[in-house]
């Protein structure tokens, strides 16, 4: 098992992928957070690289993590719906797709160099069998194969499994419990025990690895385990943020304990941007479980979680004691959009000796990229035979090289917006439906820009509303459309379009049908803990997605 | 001379106060700017610390700049107005008023110390003779007693002067051009080497220093030098950024090529929160002397600057080409407004090897504390005749102490908010009124909180709206009135206010009455210039504060 690592060859370094969940780019010290509360992630920084204009693939979990695994982009992966016109979609365990098999991940090509990969956390990249992270190149998984929503009543839906490898280990809220009511769940514990004893047993094999490690503390609901609850300026939300921040601490530590620092890229990001109203306060009135209403629990309900809480309590400001989530900095808006607070995310590059420290790269960046950038690390090549979207980071990294490459906004299979250079394009906007609005479902609390933040599909595709994002990083002031500048931009943009959906051969869409039966009723390994349950019947229905 | 320095005698550190103008706190790379672009000013917070939890003394430049030099609230020391309810006031030329010769200012007490005192830059304490800056202190000036508003048609209305010590040499727009159209202007290099060459000759002299650099290159209307103009990619706004963060850096060498910096405080903050709108783009459409409206140059007109353009072109988003100015990071609204926004400014403190590098203090500060912390470093005391808000900074700069201390916000003589701890309660809420507001002046663009960014003034005297700063910088969520939260933190403000509010003795106030005739028509030193112009009859009147 050693043959890799023979002496006199030269062992490619390991990759360590540090992935939050809905953290926003303005929610560590280092990017702007007022409380400075991440000590270790600003450290990080210090010693390594910082990109501030890095972006997720889309404005969503599933979609993102998809595209990360795969370099490609969801509408060419087919993380995305059809149903409706530019909607946002992801993997509810109702949801009948799931990350094709034609589809080559990350881990399945490092093995081909030798690496040992396992992913902590949540897959997300659909829950059926066929889907399952063993399938698709990991060795190893601890996690969920959803978000950890909840508790379910096992009868209409049931709790989300926990997997040790190819069989679950447990339920949320049963065998691994999370409290609604004070925000205690002792998930990131485990899971960071997961990745230090991951490395310790590859550094003792000698082998390289891929660690994924794919928490979700900060997705709400919001968790952390008794320590920090409560030790955060920013309420639940911070007391997350501070555990993974310890978190990521120790492992960086025991990468140099171990003397593998020098022979191990890490690179921090997360998903999507903050959902921009994610948890109810610490210490409030009503109890999360008080709250979450019948339907929730009941039906096949496809909304993502920044519908957390619902409108009724969410009546701002006087009818409750909300607090904000995470933070996306001066971006605009938060998760769900294409605006920069939906896909705009933070990223650090780390590896001692190799990346300059200190340093801060201005090239644009995507989730993507870490596919193309890890299989350069291994000295592999990325697929030839597909388009790949995926940029390889190491000239920006170790040579401080910039490409000129384009930043694509997709809702569904609509091309929203396009960022080229300073410059982003919107061709579409829209935040959610009036209806949703009205219910006070508002992904830019406190944010309405008149003409931008729009409630109803605006066409843009002729004249698309153009930001200068250096002068104006909160997208507040379109360019005049009369301006010279406008119509250079728009001169470079529009060839930019055309090529790209000139090429483009979208996947067939896995998130548009959905099935009460193909939940996580009776996953592998549910005998031996008795924790099988009995499906409903099999009735396949396009899932609704509301925006 | 040499006396306080003789051989053996410990002599006082040097203080060099960095003050900006209409700076924000979101505009340096390590309070989250994205561009990036301030690498002297990150290094110096490397180096020094960090205050993100620091406030100006007021929402606009003079009160500020009164309550920085006095160690006191602008409503102790005169620089309010009592024309109207909640009225944010400063000097224009046309104002009366200055700085009472009651008041104690920094200079004048630091000279006991043996210090020789020099200001560059902005006065802006009042422009008449008795109110000159070598009249309360100062050994040397070299700078404008107003802001360099212009270019007016020395008829209706004077350009600014520029003084060296007691003399002009010239005014703004003539011997000291600023090119409106290029946004050209040499002033920050003048500035500049203003301070190297003040920085040189005390330490030749070998006497203790005290520097008061505040340059107003980033208040509108924003200039830079040709070297850095079209430099940033924040426009012509960051290009002004870039020079005053490579004169800093400039400044910073010096001390260390001369063996100052372990003998030479330093601190860097800004006068209040960023205009939000304050600059028409580069290479915009309008030329800025198009658009000055007539009035503009005619009219005893006393609004700020942040009206700036006027409010035909500002119409949102289409019918023009505007850009941001400075940045407020995630804080709500700006220059103008008791929110965040307008009073929280970037701080940082620099004297290696005595402030611990890479530290961030989480004290409430104020800008006042620069008096008190100054006097400390003097080996001097407060003046003990009257009230100081200002507090000595040292324990938490030196030993990493909290000290539990109010904030006050205020418009006029009215007490608009306070924050203590991580609490912020608003008394009284307004931006602007209606009727500036449909005219576009908006001092909160794209950032409407609905109930708490008001156009009336909303009074919450009896029962404020709290914000927890922690949970929710950005006052976009008001606890609930019936929480136990609230009652808790109302009863602990309460009682904060109460003291304030009977311990209070409103001074003089000094920004009520205006008149042409005080004009800077025939400044010292006009004659040998040839530059004195005739005043017009003296009719004494109440200035107009619209907001
Ligand atoms: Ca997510
Ligand atoms: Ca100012």
């Amino acid at each position: 098992t050693a043959g890799v690592a023979a002496a006199g060859a030269r062992q490619p370094p390991n990759i360590l992928l540090l992935l939050m969940d809905d953290m926003g780019w303005g929610d560590l010290g280092v990017y702007g957070e007022p409380s400075r509360e991440t000590p270790n992630l600003d450290r990080m920084a210090a010693e390594g690289m910082l990109f501030p204009n890095f972006y997720s693939a889309n404005p969503l979990c599933s979609p993102s993590r998809a595209a990360l695994l795969t370099g490609r982009l969801p509408i060419r992966n087919g993380f995305y719906t059809t149903n409706a016109h530019a909607r946002n979609a992801y993997t509810p365990q109702e949801v009948v797709g799931g990350i094709p098999d034609s589809e080559f991940l990350l881990p399945e090509l490092l093995r081909e160099a030798g690496y040992t990969s396992k992913i902590v956390g949540k897959w997300h990249l659909g829950h059926r069998p066929q889907f399952h992270p063993l399938k698709h190149g990991f060795d190893e998984w601890f996690g969920s194969p959803n978000c950890h929503f909840g508790p379910f009543d096992n009868r209409a839906k049931p709790n989300i499994p926990v997997y040790r490898d190819w069989e679950m280990v447990g339920r949320f809220y049963e065998e691994f419990p999370i409290n609604l009511k004070t925000g205690e769940a002792n998930l990131t514990q485990i899971y960071l025990q997961e990745a230090l004893d991951f490395i310790r047993r590859q550094q003792a094999r000698q082998r390289p690895f891929f660690l994924y490690w794919a928490i979700d503390a900060t997705h709400a609901p919001v968790y952390a385990s008794r320590p920090f609850l409560g030790t955060s300026q920013r309420g639940r939300y911070g007391d997350a943020v501070r555990e993974v921040d310890d978190s990521v601490g120790r492992i960086l530590r025991l990468l140099r304990d171990l003397s593998l620092a020098e022979n191990t890229f890490v690179f921090f990001t997360s998903d999507n941007g903050a959902a921009l109203v994610s948890a109810p306060e610490q210490g409030g009135c009503w109890s999360l479980s008080s709250w979450l209403p019948s339907e929730w629990a009941q039906t096949t309900h496809t909304s993502e979680s920044t519908v957390w809480p619902p409108a009724e309590q969410k009546g701002l400001p006087w009818s409750g004691s909300l607090q904000a989530g995470g933070s996306n900095g001066p971006f605009l808006c938060g998760k769900q959009t294409t605006f920069e607070g939906g896909m705009r995310v933070p990223a650090i590059a780390w590896w001692p000796g190799h990346v300059p420290a200190g340093q801060v790269s201005h090239q644009l960046g995507s989730i993507m990229d870490l596919f193309s950038t890890s299989l350069s690390l291994a000295g592999l090549k990325v697929p030839h035979d597909r388009t790949v979207d995926g940029l390889n980071l190491l000239p920006a990294i170790l040579q401080g090289q910039l490409v000129d490459r384009p930043i694509f906004y997709y809702r569904g299979n609509t091309l929203m917006a396009l960022t080229l250079g300073l410059y982003k394009a919107h061709f579409w906007t829209w935040t959610n439906s009036w209806e949703e609005f009205k219910q006070g479902i508002d992904f830019c609390p406190g944010q309405n820009v008149s003409g931008v933040t729009t409630h109803t599909q605006e066409e843009h595709t002729k004249l698309p509303l153009i930001f200068h994002l250096g002068r104006d990083p909160g997208e507040r002031y379109p360019l005049s459309f009369g301006s010279a500048e406008y119509q250079d931009v728009l001169g470079r943009i529009t060839p930019a379009v055309q090529q790209h959906q000139e090429a483009l051969i979208p996947g067939q869409p896995q998130l548009n049908v959905c099935n009460q039966a193909v939940m996580n009723w009776a996953p592998p390994g549910c005998e031996k803990l008795g924790k099988c349950l009995r499906p409903p019947e099999s009735v396949p229905e396009k899932c609704s997605w509301p925006h």
